[in-house]
């Protein structure tokens, strides 16, 4: 290990950046799940250097090595020094992919995950080029929550979160794509899955990391307005579960003393003017989303945890579409998850993200000719 | 053979019928494609009693004995006495099912499936009751067009047409319901993939098989006024493939010198008045299957051969929902073919078929709580 | 239809023969599942004449077109005319595979099935030359038994054995290979299920079809000795399953007055004086296959119900080896149907098959270079 | 954190210890991989306490929480303390399996991972109790190399070696098993896969881990007689692929100028003289494991990179019946990887392993009835 070299990340270009960042990138925060960094290198041996800080929601990380999942774990409050690889041949060129697997954090103002540097004995190369870059915008299902741990397991932690077992990646292996996520469990486009009206993603989404909040977060970059530089050639939306949920979940009573619930007629159908709400929001996300990614299709995609909003979601679509004249707008449902399919929490097990990544790629294959 | 007796199919009403049929039970006539008899009974052996003709379209028929598929064999012009069983233990309680496999026929006016009766050496006991009664309307998909025959295969023959390999069977033993079909390739909702307005199912609808023309079809009923008795819990409707293909064709003339096409704007997106056509065309036909079916629930299934009309057709379910008040119409996707689950004649394949079919019973289950 | 032209069998080369055959090509007798006739043609039609009869156990046949699946039925007795496609493309090539589903017939006299010729508006080209010649000699399992019907079917007819869902057919598939199937239900290769020391294989291998008796068959050349003209590369084995099951069964008496039984020790072990009597059948099988066989690769495969006489067959087998110096003799297991893959009347289901199909196609694959 | 306790391995009798072990129990060597601890306990919190070393084979381990796989890491010499949950409901009751990756290292006579101790805030319950308990004794394949890594990764490193994905622990999940494994990469019953005779498992198999030699291990118990505690219902062997590569390997001299080298006959076959040594070196290793495991049931399983030795090792086991008149013995095939199934190195793959445990486990079930 004499002859390890540190290059810290803002002191190579061939260090690939995954997910959103602002200006800090030394130290550089990993944000959301999938967050990470990439190389191409020869050499023995690497290392990835890091610094950590949580309260009650331990940040976890994981890494692939020339595509294959090698290693997950849990990372505590500290300095690390993470050994990725060792003892392999040295002439021959490896890629590494180093990530986080914890989505952004809300509610625990310490977490956070620093990666400082790498240390080699070989030599950086050129990062992987790929054919498409996608950015994926959800909640729980997009956070991999459930994706491990047993069917009864049903304590809200972060060890059952992922981005190694998760549809968005395993579309974008199989699709040899570079991938952003922005996501959060329990937010909607209008409203949380308790009708907390202030868990609505479109409110976090121009800055690069909203929903990391506090001081330190805001020191980190999280609370700049994100550039939008990453120019994805589609956005997917997989968003609705939770506003959906809101319909069966008693009022909130948010900070400022107002109660929000969103309610059922009594046949069940959505009360209209609760569902507009959702509506608005749907259009006005649209419209935000157009904004800043002026190029990329936009795919609004839905159904692994219940087809209820279909009809609200495309309703909003089209009305989108007909008022903007932007018909690069589209939608479709993901398989819902079953009994055969389920994971931990009641949410979508690694068999039900195989088949919406199943559903994904083809359709972004037949999108894009590819 | 000494012992079998004759039960004509309106003899007793322990024979259950399968698909649409008009005032004619004696001989009856099977129309569409998963129209048949089923019995269940004791006895060793088990016939039934057939007339059909052809010109160029050979009906074929399948059968399945308790529930496990049997035999599928052509039917060539003539009186046919298939034995569906023989030497079965008499004291046992066996359930046969006979039925068509091939698509009601619009272009072969001899074409008839005439079931006479059985014979057996049993008794005839009371058929199943199922939980469920599902009505399947379609196109070449729900016409099994491709399901059997290999990739290879592109002539338009009857023999690659099935009910026995089918979504809408499999759905059916998945969940315990009768179903019927009503279904033929290259229609749509408002024109044929050719631009043949003539061809759109609605047209056809109201009639017992308004597919069958010519004298001999409109003596055996098919013209008749159907008397929707069937009563299905659901109605899945699953068009809009062929009005998709319209938009790529050339224009199709009708008799009456009319010229007929559906136009692409230069970007690719419909040109809208076009679309509306469609959309006109769904909303019409969603009131003519509420006006029929008052209580059943209403879901159109869609992207087996691409997603494309997803924003049209659910833009027209949504303004239905609106203008008529009514909430029970659903939509939802279901998965695309891909290379991997093709058939014959670039149409879904088998595993193509048991894909939507998970998809379809999941959201059956979840709709009727079973 | 009026200008099909009749071929008998014995008029063209170009009829491609698929089982074992006497002397008798015209009408062409079909004595085991798998046997049949295969064309390679142009034009728009063909038919098969066929002459059958039966008693208790009607043959069932089943056919391919282009190597799919196309149709399965019963034959009583009488002539028939069978039109296996009709309105092809009259230019296209098809290869059109038509074959027995149902075993060799030891307990029905009167069965037979006899092709007589086939009809066709085409030219008949060369039939398909395939990659390798595989011989297999079994039981039931390669009778196909309980290949269709429900896991409840449990009465033994015809209609649940095939060869068109059978390891052979698949194997056959996957490799590009002819197959020749010799096998009896019930029989072993020491004595069949119940003791009886009559129902060994090897006793009718020599002969064409030395399972079916009587005059009938006599005449149509199941009697004579077989020329070993197919040739096999590989001569795959699968017995023993039911000379495992004459240990937990009574004794059987044969006609001449003698009592057979083979015994357990009290530990459940195999009482090693009859265990010898299966290896020493074991062993003069082998000398009679490789004095018929002289260059084939023999395997035998075992294991599909149950694995207890590997050790019994393997001694066997290097018995042989060692005394005769032949290594060209193998063993494997093939996997043991378990309650996921079973099918009726407690034998391997489809899945079962699929299964051996794949561990076989792999070791022939790797034998053979392929 | 506060709270946390201490406890050490040999303070509770409620900490199970997976893998052989002997006197020293505190600090807990794990020789092996699947080695580990598991406890089933209360609290919010779990923590493993673990000191390591290594020169060039890093030891990897992972951890499963009720089941189901949840993080796997490398381990760099030092002290370590790893947290395996936190801030779950402390009332609900877990269960942890906390275990060694990778294979008992003979090349790094530095390569340690000694457990001290866990801490936790709750209680421990009773470890689980389990139907079966069963010993797997292999090489490579038993270590599980190529489970991780791509199909293109070849450098013989540790991160490609794992229990957790291995048809060892795959079949003790299924079948609920507590297991043993005795495996070393590149070993056979007779000689390594370079004909280096040192290298059979018979030579080591009677010491705790007689893999691991030195001072150091030493000290920790590794080379003591084993006592054979564990008491398996079945040990399972997994050997004889090494034996066969040696016919195709130049000769290798050991220490002793002795030079040793198997061979091959002109036809490919092995020269009888050099399987004879294999075949002796079976029978002996089945008299040693029969001595030390009088009443557990025996099963060599073989084939899973191919079949060649399987006459050979039947033959020895025939052998070893009939001189011994021990029955117990049986042998079956696992199915041989493929192209489909490869894992990383040229070794089976996760798919391999599953095939593997499947045929293993109806193996077993029906073996014990369960």
């Amino acid at each position: 290990m004499t002859d390890l070299r540190e290059i810290r990340i803002n002191e190579s270009d061939k260090i690939k950046i995954h997910g959103r960042t602002g200006r800090q990138l030394q130290p550089l925060p990993l944000f959301f799940n999938g967050s990470g960094i990439e190389v191409t290198l020869t050499g023995s041996e690497l290392w990835v250097e890091l610094e950590t800080d949580s309260d009650n929601l331990e940040p976890w990380v994981a890494y692939e090595i020339n595509g294959a999942f090698m290693g997950r774990q849990m990372l505590l409050p500290g300095v690390h020094e993470l050994c990725l690889f060792r003892n392999l041949e040295p002439s021959e060129v490896k890629t590494v992919m180093f990530y986080r697997e914890l989505q952004a954090v809300s509610e625990d103002n310490r977490c956070k995950v620093l990666v400082k540097g790498i240390k080699l004995d070989g030599e950086l190369l050129d990062p992987p080029k790929r054919r498409l870059r996608l950015e994926f915008i959800g909640d729980s299902i997009t956070s991999g929550e459930g994706t491990y741990g047993r069917i009864e397991d049903t304590v809200w932690v972060s060890m059952y979160m992922s981005a190694s077992v998760n549809y968005a990646t395993m579309a974008a292996r199989a699709l040899d794509a570079d991938i952003q996520l922005i996501s959060q469990g329990g937010w909607g486009v209008y409203c949380g899955w308790d009708n907390d009206v202030r868990h609505n993603i479109p409110s976090v989404y121009e800055n690069v990391c909203g929903l990391a909040d506090g001081p330190m977060n805001a020191e980190m970059g999280a609370q700049e307005p994100y550039d939008f530089s990453f120019g994805p050639d589609a956005v997917i939306v997989n968003l609705c579960t939770n506003d959906n949920s809101a319909f069966d979940q008693p009022a909130f009573t948010t900070p400022d003393g107002v109660s929000h619930k969103q309610h059922r007629n009594p046949d069940g159908s959505f009360v209209k003017e609760d569902e507009r709400k959702v509506e608005t929001a749907i259009i006005d996300f649209l419209k935000m989303l157009r904004r800043h990614n002026p190029d990329s299709h936009i795919v609004w995609v839905y159904g692994m945890l219940g087809y209820e909003m279909t009809m609200t979601i495309t309703r909003a679509i089209n009305e989108y579409r007909e008022e903007s004249g932007d018909k690069n707008v589209a939608f479709i449902n993901l398989p819902n998850t079953t009994p055969d399919t389920l994971g931990a929490h009641m949410h979508p097990g690694p068999k039900s993200h195989e088949k919406a990544a199943e559903v994904l790629v083809d359709y972004l294959r037949n999108r894009f000719g590819i």
